[in-house]
């Protein structure tokens, strides 16, 4: 295979995570260690970046802020839920990597980007000019089906399971058979992340908080849940529920939908944790109930995250490109476990059209047959990917992050009009 | 002074916070230090523990266990909003501390928990039962006007403060002129919490995030924070809000008053975050609102807990035991700043009566002119205490917490009707 010389772009799209800028110091890494790579660019704001010429020089980043990308939450390059969809912008992106002769295209993403990148890749084929794209995998919803989790998820649930213990010794502290706390999670179309607070139980207490985890896959019924509470209520003085925001009811019907869309036609959701407790504070006459909405905090919340989630952001980083340089392209890279007892991930590739809108569901064997709790199979799968902390650098009390110089490449191309 | 020989109750009252069980490891290590303290006994559940006699030996827990009370969120030993109202109620209480020969009562609680303790104490002088009743402030609200600051204040500033940082990652990354992010703390009727989001700019960076903080202290202005916004969205293209809950309009009446009280006769809020993102996505149209509402994990957050915060509420536990043993009663521990430069704090003692119910206002010249920022007065008071970090032992990923077992103490007393 001939060797490709040329530039690289790293570019990062959709919700950020805790860890998707450590795929970025993954990626410029491992890139300075190939000398076909000449110059390492990032395209700020995603594709938006590359349509309007947004380019960055990561090289010129000093080694510290490289590290520090590793525990950074956001996106360090900007994001964009911006869809391609134009033809001529597609022309445009083409446009743009041949004038800069990116070779090398890193993009960071959830299933739409990965089909954006696809598309890209396509293009360039058909076009003849040689370009590798590679995927990287990022999303907290933990929703691809071809990786065997994604980064992001695990720092999202260990920061929800950090949470839900906490607030459990707040919770049992003031309950006196009247207190119904509740924790609103993400959670659009599958129960990835409300599963993952089951983690906040000891080992063999199956009655520690969360009591119940409602989940997008278990249609809500409501009056089950009312019971479920009013024993939890009695067994235990308090009841801690953690509850997705994309819960259903019997139909199948969003118990939270709003009416509006997004720019992918999803519906947007918010206050499953309210309507809940009107429906608790209805159902069971002289409950309390409080509900927190951690909302974003989700996604940040570095000073939570999974220290072996953000190895392996950084590991899928640098497989990336070291596929790229052996030849890979149209590929996203993948998170393989092991077979062993011992919790061992490696990487993979699959092609970037076995990812695009595939969605991966939480498996119904692993909801216990009450439908508010998980079994060991979850656990099994869930505790491996929360292991480790990150000690993160703090000034004057708060954290310190990232940031990178915006060393801007040259426009050599007339603006786009987006 | 006649040394007192018998045995000391501890209870704990109101909403927890981060640190508050950091006073009782700090009361229990200090009382056995003492010959004349025979026994160390927890309540359970505040007052409610004594007026049921539901006493537990503390002294019989393990080291580990105590150690681990320093950095472990909730009240270890339960808590109570009950107030003692009935003559009958607190004539039972004495009858509990003589029944158990307490001669040492220390409670660890905002305001109406040292109303409390005022009560116990005059009536045991009344009776000519000697009694020693020392309390100990907690509260995240930092409205207790007789200190410095109170412990449990610091400890969710810093969670409010990095929770607020990593947002902002988020939100920046996100943000192309049309986002606005609304985080929602806590605070009835001081900006006590909102203000403390302030410790998350960068110094000297005045148009870091959160670049609009909402405090009860100044009415809330639609127009003036609708203009407010559209200019940040401009020069940052993205408006991080911070909003107390207890937001005022300019009649004096809560923005997001909900209609009912709780048993002080508070009224109970909810929902300033929500009704807020409504007004902008009104006031601004296109505007995308995200709300997030952290909820009861401001106030047991340890994972961001301030070392400075925990240190100062295992000070005061111990101060306590210290006045107590030395003569004193019908006091409050407070925390005491020194005057030089490097900040240093120390313990005093007020009257319990010069604490009940007095509320220390977030001072007016602290607040900016611009209504929505605070100032380097407010900086210099707040960014001492939220120094240093604990690490939190983990297990499995999540981390581990005391729990206390729960050695009962023989009841000797006929039951009691609450």
């Amino acid at each position: 295979m001939a060797e490709l010389v040329g530039n690289v772009l790293v570019g990062q799209s959709g919700g950020p995570t805790s860890v998707i800028n450590a795929s970025v110091a993954g990626i410029i890494t491992e890139a300075l260690n190939h000398e076909c790579i000449e110059e390492v660019y990032g395209s700020l704001n995603g594709v938006l970046g590359i349509l309007q010429e947004d380019l960055i020089d990561l090289a010129a980043q000093s080694q510290q802020q490289i590290r520090a990308l590793k525990y950074t939450p956001g996106a360090a390059l900007g994001t964009c839920r911006y869809k391609l969809k134009k033809q001529q912008d597609f022309e445009r992106v083409l446009e743009v990597f041949k004038a800069h002769n990116i070779r090398y295209f890193f993009y960071i993403g959830g299933n739409d980007s990965q089909d954006t990148a696809d598309k890209i890749s396509k293009l360039a084929q058909q076009q003849g000019y040689e370009l590798r794209v590679i995927g990287v995998p990022k999303t907290i919803d933990n929703d691809l089906s071809v990786t065997d989790h994604c980064p992001g998820y695990a720092s999202a649930i260990k920061y929800i399971a950090t949470s839900v213990r906490e607030v459990a010794c707040d919770n049992e502290a003031m309950g006196q058979g009247d207190l119904v706390s509740i924790v609103e999670v993400m959670g659009r179309s599958a129960g990835w992340l409300a599963a993952g607070a089951a983690l906040a139980k000891r080992r063999d207490h199956p009655h520690d908080p969360p009591h119940i985890i409602l989940l997008p896959e278990v249609p809500f019924n409501q009056e089950k849940v009312l019971e479920d509470i009013r024993r939890t209520l009695k067994r235990e003085k308090f009841c801690q529920i953690v509850v997705a925001e994309g819960l259903v009811d019997a139909d199948g019907n969003y118990v939270a939908a709003d009416g509006s869309t997004d720019a992918f036609g999803h519906a947007q959701l918010g206050g499953a944790g309210d309507i809940l407790a009107d429906i608790i504070e209805n159902g069971i006459p002289g409950v309390k109930v409080r509900v927190a909405r951690p909302g974003l905090l989700q996604r940040c919340a570095a000073h939570a995250a999974s220290k072996t989630d953000a190895d392996e952001a950084f590991l899928a980083g640098e497989a990336a490109v070291e596929a790229a340089i052996n030849g890979e392209t149209d590929k996203m890279v993948t998170l393989v476990r092991g077979d062993s007892d011992q919790y061992k991930s490696e990487t993979g590739l699959v092609p970037l059209s076995d990812v695009a809108n595939s969605v991966k569901k939480l498996p119904r064997e692993w909801i216990n047959e009450d439908g508010i709790s998980m079994n060991f199979q979850f656990l099994r799968y869930a505790q491996p990917l929360i292991q480790g902390e990150i000690a993160i650098p703090h000034d004057n009390g708060v954290p310190v992050f990232a940031r990178l110089e915006k060393s801007r490449v040259d426009k050599v191309l007339p603006a786009y009009e987006v």
